[in-house]
């Protein structure tokens, strides 16, 4: 790798330990938004920016004979994905004072299997790449089934303004999700199309949003409502 | 690997996506079993579909000087026999409001143990091999002691009934689960009295029963106890 | 490693062995102390001799370049310590009914980051262990900050005796485990000062006062309180 790829990783670094402590300093203030929420945020960029130090010290990657291979990004991932889903289901279940762990449990569950046919395809070749990506395809489109079905009519049946904010939110994580496989695809793992220098760029860009975006979109959504409904449930779980 | 054992493991695949299919058209009419069952039955056959696909598309184990280590079925066991417990704790809880965690703990951690000692076995030679082995059956005697005490109690407390359909799932998945590590002693990996194709024969059918199998039969019991009592507690959980 | 190393790992094993079996004793007779906190006391040494006997077994560690990589150690702790954390947070909310997910996710996840970090350490070399050590270091703070703060404020809001049992409690924990990193920078996968004998002893007698001493001291102090309490709170989570 080049220094610009080395230097692109150390900035995602400092960009994730900014973010982190963004989230501390406004779980200073909860605003009627629970502890749990904030620590989630937290902790999402510190794992996201330990994984990518890794690589920015030249350690959490290999140099197979099919390209570079960037484990730590699955490390990464295996451990913020299921966060983020945690975070969005969190938030459709805002006003529940039982959170429904069998929707929750399907959300990681589906997102381990992405997670984990993404890394085996990408140390595979030929044919088995796609059939790995197809079955990571497939574990994403239920993902997206449980966001846009079960998970937004609770969150639409609790109250209009939470069932905006739901969408919003879960309209920005859609998007971004949907852009990594597409990312993928078309980078040196899948059909080679795109140099390596631009998917590294994208494995800059779109995470740094897809990270700490979509938490200062969801907490920010949350403080508006938490304050204005007051402490309306228990803040302390 | 000879076509036979290829072809065994695609037959596993489509064996184990059909049943999730089953388990998941089974929950659009849950009749009183609340959906964290479903769930559980649905995820164990996609988990292990998944990791039989490896083995059929060449990756999942290893060519070792002591045999072959299909390293991906103790991937699927440290996940799937996990889940088998569960549920069968679950089902015992099945009226209980407040499950006992502590039971649940204690189940999975012997669970884990008896699967990792599994692994580190199959990875030994020697004397090594068979104190591995025995420390694995010594955490499958703690787990069928928990099944058969502590919580066969709390089963046959709850109702008669209920009692019944533990008694009959708890004895299905003993038998397979003291069937596994008998064909394992025979084995290749341990004694290696047997043929490799006859073990992998074992663990194409022993697996089929012990998870598809199993939740056929707890979910079709607890189905009809479901309906016969009604709504008598929470199927949201 | 010599004899004696492998003799060490051995007296380890065995008392591990003893230690899980009195915890099992005394969970025979709870005296108001919820069945729970007797689970995490004899899984620790069930799990932790596993992971020594493996060394003593001569598979638990590897041969680098850069000297002897205990990696069952690593194996060891990043179950284990989350689980230390659980008991004295377990103790902490001893007579709250709603336990507080939120710390003891904090607590969780910045201790699987100092683990972490500190097992990439072991296998860098120059600067770079330098870097996650420090990491690690900072995650030690975190935990040291939670348990002496919030955690603390809890259990001395609760009642002064459960107070006074949490401040030795966190106490002891909290020096043993000060003296790890303190013994890792000294020893060779660090500085280099100290002989590898050293820190293997140290590997020895701080875990057994750091895991058995542990659960002894806060179990004999919960049962006391147990005792004088009476049943209070839900003995059967």
């Amino acid at each position: 790798m080049d220094n610009l790829i080395y230097s692109l990783h150390w900035f995602y670094f400092i960009v994730m330990a900014v973010g982190a402590l963004y989230f501390y300093s406004l779980s200073r203030n909860p605003r009627g938004v629970p502890r749990y929420e904030y620590l989630i945020a937290i902790f999402i960029p510190c794992w996201s920016g330990l994984a990518y130090l890794s690589i920015a010290l030249g350690q959490g990657f290999l140099d197979t004979d099919s390209g570079i291979v960037y484990f730590a990004r699955y490390l990464d991932w295996v451990v913020t994905t299921p966060l983020l889903l945690l975070a969005l289901a969190l938030t459709a279940m805002f006003y529940k004072k039982k959170k429904d762990k069998a929707i929750i449990g399907a959300l990681i569950g589906a997102d381990v299997i992405m997670i984990l046919t993404g890394l085996i395809a990408d140390f595979s070749s030929g044919l088995q790449t796609y059939i790995w990506y197809t079955l990571g395809v497939i574990a994403l489109v239920v993902i997206l089934y449980i966001i846009w079905y079960p998970l937004r009519k609770m969150a639409q049946s609790s109250s209009a303004e939470l069932g905006r904010h739901y969408n919003r939110t879960a309209l920005y994580l859609t998007a971004f999700w949907v852009a990594y496989p597409t990312v993928w695809i078309l980078g040196p793992s899948g059909l080679g199309l795109t140099q390596s220098i631009t998917e590294v760029l994208s494995f800059i860009i779109l995470p740094i949003f897809s990270k700490v975006g979509f938490s200062i979109l969801d907490l920010g959504g949350l403080r508006k409502i938490g304050l204005e409904t007051g402490n309306g449930y228990d803040v302390s779980g």
